[in-house]
C-alpha cells in the first residue's frame, strides 16, 4: 500500500500562525542532515524506502548534497525538491505490501481513528484562537495606556513609572542610572488629547525600524508618512458572529498626514479552514486596505515624465508615467497565492511561483512578528532591547543573493526617451 | 540609558516548549542575514545601534560573516557570540539618552506598563496548557482504542476500516489499491487481551525508526528492547493540585521482556516558572525513570573483560568493565544544565558548555517531536506518510562534522590489557 499525498504545493511551504518558526532551527537541520551512504547501500537511487523491521534503519529520508548554496537558496530548492519527492518519499519498500491481509486490516483502521483525531484536534486549535481573542481584551486597557502616553494625551504616574525604573535596574545591572529627577517646571501639566504633552515622538516608527525584516521595507520617503503612525493593535477574525474566516488583523492608527486620507489601514491574515498537516492552523491568504493617496502623494509609485513620439506625426509631447517602488506600503497590497486550479493545470511559471512564495513567505513572516513580537513589547523594539533577543545569524553575507522584492516594473514598450525621474 | 540585560546563556539557545521550530526557517535567515555595510557605514566595530529617528536605518543586528562553516557550526558560533554580544546589542546611540526628561519618563512609564503585560501573558500562557490538558482527555479514548488494535486485542470495525480506506483514497490518489478482501478464515476472531490477534507487529518501533532523530538513536540491540514497547503517550505537569512544576510526562508502556523489569519508563519535561522573553514556556530540566536491568542487560553499557596486573605482586585477575555507550536508552538518563550559579562563576569549561547545550536541544527536540508529531500521528510515522511531510534539508552532507552526542568513556587509567568486548 503507498501512502502517496498529493500536498498542494503552496500548503508546503505556507508557515503557519501558530507554529512559524522564530529562530532557526539548527537541531533540526542536523536531525534532518541527508543521509547519502543510507542511499547508496540500499541500491536505489529514485525511491525512498520508510523503515521497517526488515529494513532497519533505513528509514532516513536523504538527497544527495548540493555545494556552494547559500541558505535560501537551498531552501527554494529544497521545496522544488519536496515537491517532487512527494512522489517518492513515503512509498513503502514492500514492507507493508508483504503484510497479512489481517494485519493491513488494522492499519488501515488506524488511519480510520486518525480521522476522528484531526476533528478533535480542530476544535482544539479554535479554542486556543479564542483564548487569543478573549486574553486580547485583557491586554487592550494597558495597550490603551500606553497610546495615551507616546502621544501625551496623559502624564505618567508615579507607579508607573517606579515599576519602570525596577525593570531597567533588572535589565541594565551595573549599567543602571536612575531617571533624572526634572527640573522645576519642564514637565508638561495637565495633559489631555487637546493639551498634550512631549509624549515619546516617532515611537512607532523607530521601533518599526529596530526590527530588521521592517527596516527593509521602510524607506526614507516612507519614514515621513510612517511618523504619524499612533498605534498598530491585533484584533481577531471573524469579528462577528456568522462571518467564517478565522484569521487576524493588524489595524495602523495615522494623525492626519500629507500623504493619504485613511486614518486606519488594515492588514488580515485569513487562515484556511483546514488545519494544516502538523495539526495548525495554514494561512490561505491576506487582504490589506485600500489607500487613498493625496494627489501625487502615492509612496507605493515613482513617477517619471517621459518624451514621446508619435511615429506617424512624429510629434513628441510629454508624459507622466508611475512606476512600482519599493515602499512599506506595499504591506497593504500583498501577494495573491496562485490558486489551486491554476497550479494543478501548470499555469504558473516555476520562476514565478518560486518568486511568488519568497513573497508570500515574507508577507506572513513579518505579519506575524507584528502580532506576536513588536505589538506585544513595543517599548522594547524602541529602545532596542528586543534586539539582544534576535537570533543572528552568522551565516556568510556572499551566501546570500540580493532580491528586489518588489515586482519588477513592466519592460518599457513604447519608443520613450527618458527625460527625468521624480519621486 | 542602556537596556543591557544578562541573559544567563542556558535560557538563549533552550527551545520553548510550544515555539521550538520544527522546520527550518530559511525566512528568518534571510531577516536576520549580517548586514555588514551597515556596519561600516557608521564607522563602529564593536557596538551595534539600534534605530533611532536620527539614525536612519541602522538598526540592523550584524556581524562579520564567516564563511566556511556549516549551518551547525554557524549556529554554535551564533549562541557564543550572542552571549557576548548581549553587552553590546541595545547598548543605545545615545539617541535616548539625548531626550528630555519628561520623555524618559514617559519611556520609564511604559516599562512599567509593560510588566502588567507579562503577569497578564502568563496567565494566558497557563491556560493554553490548561486547555492541551483538557483535549488530552478527549484524545485518550482514540489512543486506546490504538493500543488495543495495535496489540491485537480487539478486531477493528467496519466503520473504522471504511473511514480509513477513505483516506487512503484521498492519499493515494491514481496509486490507490483498495484492501484484498480476507480469505475465509484467514482473519482471527473473538479476540481479546487473552486471545489476541496479529495486531500490528513491531508497530512503535517502526514508527519510531521512521524518525530520523530517533533512529539515530536506536541501535541494533535497542530494537531487541523496543519491539516490547507496546505503547507511547503524554500527560500533563502537575498531576496532582499542589505539585509546582509545570510541563509534560512521556510514559513509554513495555510488555514483559528480557531486559529490565519496568512496566512503563517515563520522561518528564518541566518548564521554568517564568515565561521566556518571547512569552513562551522554557524548558528547565528533563528527568527520566532509572531502569531495573536484569542482570547484564543494561542496554546503555558495554562490558569488557580486562587483565589486570597487580603491580606488587604482579599477580593477574580478570575483570568485568562496564563503559558508557549508544543507547535509545540513554533518554532516560537526559543531560543536566549547568546551575545559573556554575555559570556565573564560570565553573562550566566552554567546550563543554557548548557539547552540554547541544545534547540538551537535541533532547528537547526529541521529546517535542514525540508529544507534537510522532504520538498524535503515530500510524503514519509507521506507514513511512509522515516523512513526507519532513523539512527536507538539501545541505552539503559536507558542512556537517559526524558528532558523538555519548560520553566519552572515562580514559583508562589503569595497567589494562584489553582481553575481550562483550556486548
Amino acid at each position: 500500500m503507498s501512502s502517496n499525498v498529493n500536498i498542494p504545493q503552496s500548503s508546503v511551504t505556507a508557515p503557519t500562525p501558530q507554529n512559524t518558526p522564530l529562530t532557526n532551527a539548527p537541531i533540526t537541520q542536523h536531525l534532518s542532515r541527508p543521509t547519502v551512504p543510507d542511499i547508496q547501500e540500499s541500491g536505489e537511487d529514485d525511491e525512498e524506502e520508510p523503515a521497517s523491521p526488515s529494513a532497519g534503519k533505513s528509514g532516513n529520508v536523504g538527497q544527495a548534497g548540493v555545494s556552494g548554496l547559500g541558505p535560501s537558496q537551498q531552501a527554494i530548492l529544497s521545496q522544488l525538491v519536496q515537491g517532487r519527492l512527494s512522489s517518492l518519499v513515503g512509498k513503502s519498500s514492500g514492507y507493508i505490501e508483504s503484510l497479512p491481509v489481517e494485519v493491513k486490516r488494522n492499519i488501515t483502521a488506524l488511519k480510520g481513528v486518525q480521522v476522528d483525531f484531526t476533528k478533535i484536534q480542530k476544535e482544539h486549535k479554535k479554542e486556543v484562537l479564542e483564548l487569543e481573542r478573549k486574553f486580547a481584551a485583557r491586554y487592550a486597557p494597558l495597550f490603551d495606556r500606553r497610546r495615551e502616553i507616546t502621544l501625551g494625551h496623559s502624564a505618567p504616574t508615579s507607579a508607573e513609572i517606579a515599576a519602570g525604573e525596577e525593570e531597567s535596574r533588572k535589565d541594565d545591572g551595573e549599567d543602571y542610572t536612575p531617571l533624572p529627577a526634572p527640573a522645576a517646571g519642564t514637565l508638561s501639566t495637565n495633559l489631555t488629547k487637546e493639551n498634550p504633552g512631549a509624549g515619546i515622538p516617532e515611537f512607532w516608527l523607530t521601533a518599526l525600524r529596530n526590527h530588521i525584516g521592517l527596516a527593509d521595507l521602510i524607506t526614507e520617503r516612507d519614514a515621513d508618512a510612517l511618523k504619524h503612525l499612533v498605534d498598530i493593535r491585533v484584533s481577531y477574525l471573524p469579528e462577528k458572529e456568522g462571518d467564517a474566516a478565522m484569521g487576524f488583523k493588524l489595524t495602523f492608527f495615522f494623525s492626519p498626514n500629507d500623504f493619504f486620507t485613511n486614518e486606519t489601514l488594515t492588514k488580515s491574515y485569513i487562515y484556511r479552514d483546514e488545519l494544516g498537516y502538523e495539526g495548525d492552523f495554514v494561512y490561505e491568504r491576506a487582504v490589506g486596505s485600500e489607500i487613498n493617496w493625496k494627489d501625487e502623494k502615492d509612496l507605493t509609485k515613482s513617477f517619471e515624465i517621459k518624451k514621446q513620439r508619435n511615429k506617424n506625426t512624429n510629434r513628441t509631447r510629454l508624459i507622466r508615467k508611475a512606476h512600482p517602488t519599493d515602499s512599506f506600503f506595499n504591506f497593504f497590497s500583498p501577494p495573491i497565492p496562485p490558486s489551486e486550479d491554476a497550479l494543478e493545470n501548470g499555469e504558473v511559471d516555476e520562476e514565478e511561483l518560486e518568486d511568488l512564495e519568497e513573497r508570500l513567505e515574507l508577507d506572513y513572516q513579518i505579519g506575524e512578528d507584528l502580532k506576536e513580537r513588536v505589538i506585544p513589547r513595543a517599548v522594547d523594539w524602541f529602545t532596542g532591547k528586543a534586539l539582544e533577543y534576535e537570533d543572528i545569524d552568522m551565516g556568510d553575507e556572499d551566501e546570500f543573493d540580493d532580491e528586489d522584492l518588489e515586482e519588477d516594473s513592466d519592460e518599457e514598450e513604447e519608443d520613450d526617451d527618458e527625460v527625468g525621474h521624480r519621486h
